[in-house]
């Protein structure tokens, strides 16, 4: 009897499973019988679920969902989390969060709402399961152009900070992404076509670089400032008492090919700037098209000494009050260089600093207590600024500092003669946040949202009448959430663009404390799903970050990532697009011995590789150019050999080049590294070296 | 008045949402009555909700978690699986599953059932984000241990395979990890204290192993048995003319210390096997306890030469209808090894194979088309293997092989003389699955579940009466499932154990086509979640695997990792759980020079290095000692140097040296890569090396 009644009750929840419409369709058509009919089968399952205690599991519906929720312990709100965050299988997630690896020098994709890691990108580490930096050669070239004379040696490894996702129009065009390596001042570009590196540049005259990466609105420049300063001289070492004469912080806008995304250092510039630290940056857009806005620390210029009698910069650091927000006009400044007013470093043209105060390219305006985060919202009118020793959010007017600028409205200059916006006459309000205030998000609906490190929260507030908001309600504190722990960077879904559109939020909490269990000493992050759709902001899910810091990210709806190719064209070298040389087709395989240089053309596919007996003598230098000829998506093939050390990764149609010395005998038996077939155990072959 | 029904909602929602037992309760206490008044309440709500179409968001209970369902285009199944596999925010996992990363060289550990990436644990591949292998000496002396005369250069990656959890009595115990590098037949020990790597051993006589790694079932050893078998000749060379008669495999079982867990060569052998190709392994238990089961396929000894007139290996290798189950008395094998039976070769004792047959140690058993997994059944009567080729999986039982042996019931021997036991004297049965069956693990309740490479689907079937089954339903089919796609191995909640639960089962499918986004060429694996204790087996999730190709993982109970410490004692070099020479306290900062060579011996804490600046000249060795002094389980500090590709990682009490060529004059900002404080971007000093 019960179990009848629990049968029906199917019939109820399906009702409620039905769309807004449909149900309302349902009940014109059937009138008011079918719904008592309907009820009653409710009342007698429910009475049943009482009695019964729980509705037998399986039958699907509302009193199923809770019944299984209770099972699992969960309350109300954890189990619509689980509803809200959870991507069912085989669908996709709305967004993609493209996330830096921080010291694993690489980037991430994380599905959203599911918080899934979909996919790994290696960029300045080598990878091994990518064969990336592992002796394919397309890789390699790139590690290595990124490994310029700068740089005392090969890197191999970097401490990725700032994705900036390719936009055009002040939205993202899912074409690429940029990615500094905050180490060693480094930047590299990722091609969203296949999902790779294709470029490496190593930025002259700058040694670190923070959060001053951004694109302009239309991708013209890829914005990269430099962290610490460093010695503007022949061999970059200048004693610390030289500091404020000879060390130098840049802006540097790297020109972007709009075709392949490829930064041309020809065709960039720099702009000196005291030597400062600067810090995060964002750029101007729609109102504030062509200005650029870099924060700044350290204007004390403390360098430590704590073991020398001196206090840690940590302390000189923070003395002043009101350190420099760092306002460049770009556009200006690409016409200075275009006419000639920069001088020569290191292949770089450099618009020196006296040059960029006397030609009107660089103001500063004051922003209070060790300032962090400075970002512009959707409508291009606000700069938010948040210092982390501040207790507030300031925000400021790009009218109101284009007309401080115009008027020559300036406190004073700082001791390099820059001029100084008088703070009033910029700042349009300020908003009493909580401790430590430093990144802001934006929903395009008027409210911004900023993290608190201090508080290990999140604080929402109302912009201004420019954004949408009525006077009387602009610029207040509207709600806050708390997240677990020490929040840093924060995304917002698209927040970063003029197409924010406030569905969701992702805390980036450095310290996960007790969320997770005890799995060794390092402690993985926390990235936490807000949902910013309900009427006050609520964690939705968490996800553990256990394979170094994320520092920053970007969402980007997946509908635009429109470039992403299936796969390769037959023989393709992933650098170029285009069939290398060395491509091999099937029955084109052959050995080729120069000497004591030996070429084998090889290919694979499901399951062998042709050849699979190789011969060679120890001594000789051995090129193998395999091929994968396979043209199904999936169908990667890996090629290792034993205590060679070699292992790279083909994609079907992907080219790559494994080049070693034979310098040890012995048989070894070489394989495919990638789960390709039943018979992929059977992918093998033998590198015979003749002592 | 629609509002107030839905408020109403709730009250009928939280009783679904109680426990049997409290409902009953409250049905007593409160008689019909109560229920009529809840009831009266619930049909206004439905109708309410059939009228409205939808219950408004946020009210919790049953009729909003359709109504969150609904909204998101859910079934009642993706619901339903989206409750199952859910872990709210700040709740931990039950169990966690340890994968292999493949060819990333590393372990990976999920959480289940919430699928969520936990941790990553450097093994055999240098990693930048752990300072693993980037100068930080314990990590350095670890890979540098790994890579041993029998390679050719220092190996910078691996290809782990098999993670092999330490046991005590068939149970996981929590106390280590063994991982196997199939590449280069190496094998890795974390220890599940700090979760970190404590040895690489490159194993002697073998140059590859893929699935022959298993702990016996008080850990005494671990075996890793080679995959291609390798010449056994002084310089590992032979042509392949003599692959009959100079190529061999092994079987190794390596002693491992009860204490530390680290494996001594000096107490561990070999057994020589004859050069087919071994493949999974098993280890007895129970009834079965002291023997070791391999698999192996091409007994045709096909070596391929498709180039030079020959077939494919993937050909040649799948002649044969039956290939040969290598049965192993390791018990045996330990006393005549202890008794002097073995010959020394490169360092370890090996059980000739004419030893081995006349022992009576090695025994085969015929198993049919190319054979790959073979799985004991959790009371240790059963052993079942997987053909490839085959359609069948075929179940052995050890007591039949016990009485086969004692009676010499031999079909006669391979080449290589080894006895062959009568097939149908051994097996116990076969179950018809589908195409492609691989790998099989257990519930403890008498059912086995197999991958299905071929038909991408999971079978599961009955044991025997000796695992519980009646007589009439012994080794049938019961129920299959599609998985997506291309399965290889599965891993049950403790399936490989005699604990084996039956609460989930994981696929690892190596193919995901269609199931997640185009994300670029590389496409990722899938991991699927299956919930056994439904009436049929559903899979409620995937998991993306954007990062490598994990092989095979082990799912453990969370509260059996018992040994994980929270964090280290001050000044503790992970590599001996001990404080090393240069453990450095507060105030003991100092720096000693010895004529070119430097020692700073510097501490880290929230937020400064001292001391923070070094001054060094150019061509100087540098030694930094860096003590991380905090006790903060969450203060985990960086170590990095710009340009000098120096990284390193130190959770709270860590002590790491760095060392290296000042061979580059300059001023270098070091700094700590963890986002450790609200002023981390303080922590950062300077290094100063002067021309």
């Amino acid at each position: 009897m019960h179990s009848v009644a629990v049968e029906r009750v199917v019939t109820g929840t399906e009702v409620q499973l039905m769309s807004g419409l449909e149900a309302e369709e349902l009940t014109r058509k059937q009138g008011m019988n079918s719904r008592v009919i309907l009820v009653g089968a409710v009342i007698v399952a429910l009475v049943g679920g009482v009695i019964l205690g729980r509705f037998s599991s399986g039958l699907g519906g509302g009193g199923s969902l809770a019944d299984i929720a209770s099972e699992r312990g969960m309350t109300v709100e954890q189990a619509e989390g689980a509803l809200k965050a959870f991507t069912p299988p085989g669908e996709y997630d709305e967004y993609v969060l493209v996330s830096s690896g921080g010291h694993s020098g690489q980037l991430h994709l994380v599905g959203v709402p599911s918080m899934r890691l979909l996919k790994t990108i290696p960029v300045f580490t080598p990878e091994s399961w990518a064969g990336y930096g592992q002796g394919a050669d397309w890789s390699q070239a790139i590690l290595d152009e990124g490994s310029s004379n700068k740089q005392a040696r090969e890197l191999a490894w970097g401490d990725t900070h700032h994705p900036a996702l390719s936009e055009t129009e002040g939205a993202y065009d899912g074409r690429f992404v940029y990615i500094n390596d905050r180490a060693n001042g480094r930047i590299g570009m990722v091609d969203l076509r296949d999902f790779k590196v294709k470029q490496i540049l190593d930025i002259p005259n700058m040694q670190t670089s923070h959060g001053g990466v951004f694109v302009t609105p239309n991708t013209e420049y890829v914005h990269v400032s430099s962290m610490t300063p460093m010695p503007q001289t022949e061999n970059g070492y200048a004693d610390l008492e030289d500091y404020a004469d000879l060390y130098r912080g840049m802006s540097t806008f790297l020109a972007s090919d709009p075709d392949t995304g490829r930064l041309d250092t020809d065709a960039s510039f720099q702009i000196e700037l005291p030597p400062y630290t600067q810090d995060l940056a964002d750029a101007g857009k729609l109102e504030s098209f062509g200005f650029a806005f870099i924060n700044s620390y350290n204007s004390e210029m403390a360098v430590g000494g704590n073991a020398e009698g001196g206090v840690p910069i940590e302390t000189g650091a923070s003395q002043a009050d009101f350190d420099y927000l760092h306002i460049i006009d770009w556009q200006k400044a690409e016409a200075v260089a275009n006419a000639g007013g920069t001088e020569e470093r290191n292949g770089m043209r450099v618009i020196p600093l006296e040059t960029a105060i006397s030609e009107g390219i660089l103001y500063f305006a004051p922003e209070p207590r060790s300032p962090h985060g400075v970002d512009v919202d959707p409508t291009g009118n606000y700069i938010v600024i948040g210092g982390k020793l501040d207790q507030n959010a300031t925000i400021y007017d790009i009218a109101l500092i284009k007309e401080a600028i115009a008027n020559e409205d300036f406190e004073g200059t700082d001791r390099y003669g820059v001029p100084i916006l008088t703070f009033e006459s910029v700042v349009a309000g300020q908003v009493l946040l909580g401790a430590g205030p430093l990144h802001t998000q934006f929903d395009g609906e008027g409210h911004a949202y900023t993290s608190l490190f201090l508080d290990s929260a999140i604080a929402e507030f109302t912009l201004g009448p420019k954004a949408g908001v009525p006077d009387g309600e602009a610029f207040q504190l509207v709600d806050k959430v708390s997240v677990h722990y020490n929040i840093g960077h924060l995304a917002a879904t698209e927040g970063d663009t003029v197409a924010a559109d406030g569905r969701y939020l992702v805390a980036l909490n450095k310290w996960s404390v007790d969320r997770f269990p005890v799995l060794g000493t390092l402690k993985p992050q926390n990235f936490q799903l807000i949902d910013l759709t309900a009427d006050k902001m609520a964690v939705l899910a968490d996800m553990p970050i256990g394979f170094g810091e994320p520092h920053y990210s970007q969402i980007i709806r997946l509908d635009r990532l429109t470039s992403a190719i299936e796969t390769y064209e037959p023989g393709t070298d992933p650098l170029t697009f285009g069939p290398p040389a060395f491509a091999t087709a099937a029955g084109e395989e052959r050995v080729e011995r120069d000497g004591s240089e030996v070429h084998v053309y090889m290919t694979a596919t499901r399951s062998h590789f042709t050849p699979d007996i190789l011969r060679v003598r120890e001594g000789d230098t051995v090129f193998l150019h395999v091929t994968n000829i396979e043209i199904t998506p999936d169908a990667t093939h890996g090629f290792a050999v034993p205590g060679y050390n070699l292992q790279a990764s083909l994609d079907p149609g992907e080219v790559v080049t494994l080049a070693f010395e034979a310098d040890r005998s012995g048989s070894f038996a070489f394989y495919c590294t990638e789960f390709c077939s039943a018979l992929h155990l059977e992918m093998q072959g033998w590198l015979l070296v003749e002592p």
